[in-house]
């Protein structure tokens, strides 16, 4: 439980080496480690939990993980609305504390479990195209439209490196995405990394729940990988008002930033970097 | 329909060119396009098909999208299991297309869509840890593990470059994720690029249904990103028997290959390579 890390054997091939006859070695590698969580809700009292979603996920933060779940899905508004979250045991032996089970508080309304309303680690809509991102626009407590947040262009281009320094998952493994909350003053406020990039930003929105910071009005959040739909609509729930991602955005992924007042940054490398939407908030 | 990029307006910031007082200018970029598709499945005759899945995908082959998900998921197993599939409008207008309407042949049992099996595009497991890959176990029609492929490494080290240079999408965009079906000589067979990995690779995979290609015997898969569990058990699902990624693999990834007999490559980069499982089928 928790370990971001394993080892395995692998045979680490080097043709250049292997003219000299020892291209092939056996050594031990450090892998991100994937197992997938379950992750519960129920009503307070002896009702039973049922199963809302599995994400696969690296473990550790798994609650924080449960609850920004829940926040970027519209069923929980904050840290009131949940009662206990605890991890439990599957069927599994040993236990391998792969089961989040989440009892909400009195008087919130129990998601719909059925098919009309299924969860999707990667879409989380279970409607089609304009329809879907209307549905995510009014769910969405927070208006980040007029927030008047600001941060020089010459801040968000150093932003990239600290989240790598921080990132102790990577460098072990190379093949971590991360999620970063920084302060417009470039400061780090918290890091977490996930083999699911969606992940990665749950457990921060979990951690902002938990610590009752919502809405992240203050700060900006990076992704170290692309921009998708997905994690816009949950930059969006967890009321940030500026995303940035080190790779490519998706052409939803603007679309909603642009509805949703929300400042889109993408290819956020060296010293350049693409504002698409509400450029505003970038200073030069 | 079928819109692989598409353009949207962006500012484009350079900090070294600002200090000459022409920092930031604006103008048009290419961007991946992301659209959600439901996949609805049903019985042969008047009875109404039912949503079993929405993921979030580049649009273009999506009937072959759809087929290879419902193979993979272990839902059809060949092309005689599929009756008919077209792509329908939803509830949007205009029409998008984003549904595909897949009626099952005769006999084929429907997947249940309650919330005892959901699914979900990164991970397709309703249940936890070892028993899911158990379970994907039973699931296999193909078995790989007596697969007698062999590749040399030499021929490994020059498929990305093979891939990349296919690839149209993310020459345009930086942002779009591939999956390409190669001969053990190194001959491309198929390549689709996606937003989700997991498209990418379903596509081929129902390309293969398609073309009555299954098991996948003879060759070898290489995808553009990430090994994760989900894209291994794609693999196995077509009876591919060798997976190779550009990047890192995860534990489950590796654990499932070595259990299904399927050899995992990563850090397919340069002229060097990890074998995670399975090294036999890998010449140096």
């Amino acid at each position: 439980m928790g370990r971001v890390t394993d080892r395995r054997g692998v045979l680490r091939i080097d043709l250049d080496a292997a003219a000299d006859g020892d291209g092939a070695t056996r050594r031990r590698d450090s892998l991100s480690v994937e197992e997938p969580l379950e992750i519960r809700v129920g009503p307070p009292g002896p009702g039973r939990r049922r199963p809302l979603a599995v994400t696969m996920r690296t473990p550790g933060d798994d609650l924080d993980l449960a609850i920004g779940f829940l926040l970027t899905e519209g069923i929980v508004r904050s840290a009131d609305d949940v009662h206990t979250a605890q991890l439990c045991a599957g069927a599994e032996t040993p236990n391998t504390y792969n089961v989040a089970d989440v009892v909400l508080a009195p008087g919130v309304p129990e998601p719909a479990t059925d098919a009309s309303r299924n969860f999707y680690t990667t879409s989380s809509c279970g409607v089609c195209g304009k329809a879907s991102i209307d549905a995510v626009r009014t769910r969405s407590r927070f208006a980040v439209a007029d927030n008047p947040l600001a941060v020089p262009a010459a801040v968000l281009a150093g932003l990239p490196e600290r989240l790598r320094a921080a990132q102790r998952g990577f460098d072990r493994t190379g093949g971590l995405h991360a999620a970063g909350l920084f302060t417009t003053g470039g400061e780090l406020v918290v890091l977490r990394e996930d083999v699911g990039r969606h992940n990665a930003v749950d457990k921060v929105v979990g951690w902002a729940v938990r610590e009752r910071q919502l809405p992240l009005a203050g700060h900006l959040l990076l992704v170290s990988g692309r921009a998708s739909f997905e994690l816009t609509q949950k930059a969006w729930m967890a009321g940030v008002p500026l995303l940035a991602a080190v790779s490519a955005p998706s052409t939803l992924a603007a679309d909603l930033a642009d509805e949703a007042g929300l400042t889109l940054v993408g290819f956020l490398r060296g010293r350049t970097m693409n504002v698409y939407t509400h450029p505003h908030r970038v200073t030069v």
